[in-house]
This record gives C-alpha cells, structure tokens and sequence, in this order.
C-alpha cells in the first residue's frame, strides 16, 4: 500500500516548485497512464487501485524501474490533481534538458505562453504535425504541470521541451523564423517548410518587441468577422497545418 | 448596495439550471464588461466595485434598462465563479431562441462538445471566421456557462447559438454538409465554400453515426506526426481557417 510519507512526496508534485525539486511529474487517469507504460519513459512510482493493476497491472512489466503502489481510491484522490484520476496515477522523471537547443529543424518558440491549457494543447498540435521541438521562455507556463500533461494528450512523450531565451534561440536556431502579424503574408498563400521555427506570442500581449525583432517571414491568419483575436493554441495548429510539409 | 437577495439570485446563475429559469447569465471581468456594455445585448445587472463604477460607469448610459449594483470586492466574489472578477460582473439576458433554423448560410454543428473551454474556442473561432451560426446538439454543453462565456472573448455577442437535433438541422440546411473524416480530402487543397455547415465531433467518440451519415464532403487534416488527435476547438480552427472565403 501506499504509505503517508509517499503520499506527501507526491502531493508536492502538484507544484512546479516541489516538481523541480523531486525531478518527478504526475501523468493521472487511465488513458494516460496506459500510454506512459507504453513509453520508454523512465517512471518512478504507479499508483493504481487493485482493479486496475488487475486489468492493466502487465503493462507495468516493461518498467522494471517503476515501484508499483496499490491505492485505495480515496487514496489516489488524495495524490492526485484530478477530481477522478480514474484508476491509475503515474509519476514520471523530468527529462534531463538537451545539452543543446535544436537546429535546422522544424520548431515552436512559445513567448510567454501563460495558461497551461493553451500550453498543454500546442504541445498536442507539434505532436500531431510532427514537429519535435518547443523551446519555453523563461515566463512560459511550467510544461511539467498536470494540467499540461492532461491537455497534451501524450504529447510530452514524443516532442522534446526545452527552456531558453528566445532571442538567444532564435538568432542561432539556422531556419526562418516565422510569426503571426497582421501585416503578414496571407498563411493560405504561404509555402511550406522542410525546417522553421514559429513563434507564438502570448495570449494577451502577442509577441514581445525583442523576440518579434529576430522574426524573417510574417504571415497573417484572415479572419472576416469580428473578433479581437484568435485562441493562441488554434492559432499555432492553423499555422502549423499549413507551414509544416503534410 | 447589493442586497442579500440579489447576491443568492445573482449565484443562482452558475448552474445551468438555475440561468435556465431566470433567462440569465454572467459575463465577468474587466475586459467583457467593458465590451457587453457597448454592445445592444440587454442587461439585467451591472455589479461594480465603487472603483469601476468610477472609471468606466460612464459605459452603462447606453443600458438604462440595467439595475447599477455597487459591490463591495468581496460581495463581487461571492457572485463571481471566476477567483479575480477584476472589478466587474453583469447579469444579462439570454437571447430568444430565433424562430427558425438558418438556412443557406455558414453554420457550425456542434456534435456533443462536452468541455465549456472547447465550447467557447469554438465560438471564438466563429466569431473570428465570420460565421454567425452554431447550432448545438442536446448533448452539447450550454453555451451560457460562465466558462464558455469567457472562453469566447466576446463572441456571444456575435454569433447565434441555436440548439437543435443535428440529423433534423442537416438534412435541411440548404448547403453543402462537410465533416473532418481520415478518409477524407486534404484540407489544404480543399475549395472554400461561400456557404456551408461543418459538424465538429465530440471530443473523445468523434462525430455520432446517424449525424456522419448526414456529410457530403469529407475532409482530412494531415499530421505526420504521433498523436491520435488534435484537440476540436483546434481542429475546427483548422478547417475553418480552409473553407470560409477570406
């Protein structure tokens, strides 16, 4: 079973601060979990009621590294940051960062992207187009958050998140950085790319004056109606669908 | 002042039925209110603290048909869902539902969207692409939570929300049927419509078989990357982006 020290080791995984400290993130519910175990990724503890372990427990097999911890389900609520974690909560390690930022292939560069929401579904969207690296700004959302684990959809597994100053990023990163303007380029008419990087801009600011500055092709996402702006997550999957090579 | 009533009538508000019987919803902070009082949407309530009301009380002349609530910070938290309601809270009027379906124009379908967030993206995006129609299944969240209002930006104020059976709308919207589909055509070499209705699927079944039954166009957003999905506010973002004319 799981013990009280345990349950206080990872209750204080749902900060970034207890995160940072342990190295460890939650990845919480039954898909997600599912798809965790299916990964190479390196996994400290399963925390799972005996109804799922029964079920899915073989799964846990290919992570001999793993402490398998059954719980009961008032137990799983207590360390998870989910209403219903459904079944099954796992605690992943952070990957250790890159030695180096990316080069010559295709990138996000998020500009203070706040809400982990937005965060969690642009790293969905570099998944789905196949783009494999994001760099953070140091005021990007905590990509480790639960929150952003949950909007990814697996997404962490497969694109590699770094953290840096953009300007620093973007003026080595060896490709056309490419952002959203209004004075852009109509994206319908835009080309595709074997290798760039896009910026996204922060949800309420858009892109700060100094990373804008190292931008070499802007392009323009029409809109006929009349609304203020679009979502910056739908933005950068309408970017991406037609700048990244299908 | 607010009165004891009026905060218990005003709380009412955050549950769907509660807004149901009183024909009401709440549009909250700073930055919304500012933009309902300039709209011709009918206001039941302005609750303010003495601070906005200040500022910006000049903006409710436009509404004489508003009651002013001065608030105290604490009472606009006990009627706010929101942590920080920045200020300001109205109470407005839901819309009559319009006599008759649209026909012959641009309209979203909505195919059991659960989450509220996703909801409102979509309307953002709408509201962004001109189409100024959305028709929700019975199993679509209500479109007047509070969190739907805030995903929205502003878009309630734009764009119709109806709520009908889809097979029924469908067979009689008078335009083209399109839906997103692995079998389908490539977005990007896909025509753009002057007029048309795109059914967006549930976020984890998908769109229902007796309403995929109803598309005559299918289209496909390429991804060559990893994950299963992309998110359905992105997705619709996608695919609108394509097909309405710019």
């Amino acid at each position: 079973m799981i013990s009280r020290a345990q349950v206080k080791e990872i209750r204080e995984l749902a900060s970034s601060k207890g995160r940072e400290a342990a190295g460890l993130y939650l990845a919480e519910g039954d898909k997600i979990v599912r798809e965790w175990l299916g990964s190479k990724t390196r996994i400290r503890y399963l925390a799972a009621t005996e109804e799922w372990l029964q079920t899915n427990g073989v799964l846990a097999e290919q992570h001999p590294e793993a402490t398998i911890l059954p719980a009961r389900p008032e137990d799983l609520e207590r360390i998870s940051t989910q209403k219903n974690p459904n079944g099954a909560v796992v605690i992943a390690e952070i990957p250790a960062p890159a030695a180096e930022l990316p080069r010559n292939t295709w990138c996000l560069a998020l500009d203070t992207i706040q809400d982990p929401g937005n965060l969690g579904t642009i790293i969905r969207n570099a998944d789905w187009f196949g783009v494999q690296h994001i760099i953070c700004s140091p005021g990007t959302a905590d990509a480790w958050n639960p929150k952003v684990v949950a909007a990814a959809m697996g997404g962490h597994l497969r694109v590699q998140l770094h953290r840096s100053e953009l300007p620093v990023f973007l003026r080595s990163c060896g490709t056309p950085v490419l952002a959203a303007s209004l004075k852009g380029q109509d994206i319908r008419e835009a080309i595709s790319y074997t290798a760039a990087t896009l910026i996204i801009g922060n949800e309420s600011k858009g892109i700060s004056p100094e990373v804008a500055a190292c931008a070499s092709v802007l392009v323009r996402i029409p809109g006929r109606g009349a609304a203020e702006s679009l979502n910056a997550a739908v933005a950068s999957g309408i970017l991406l669908s037609m700048l990244v090579p299908g």
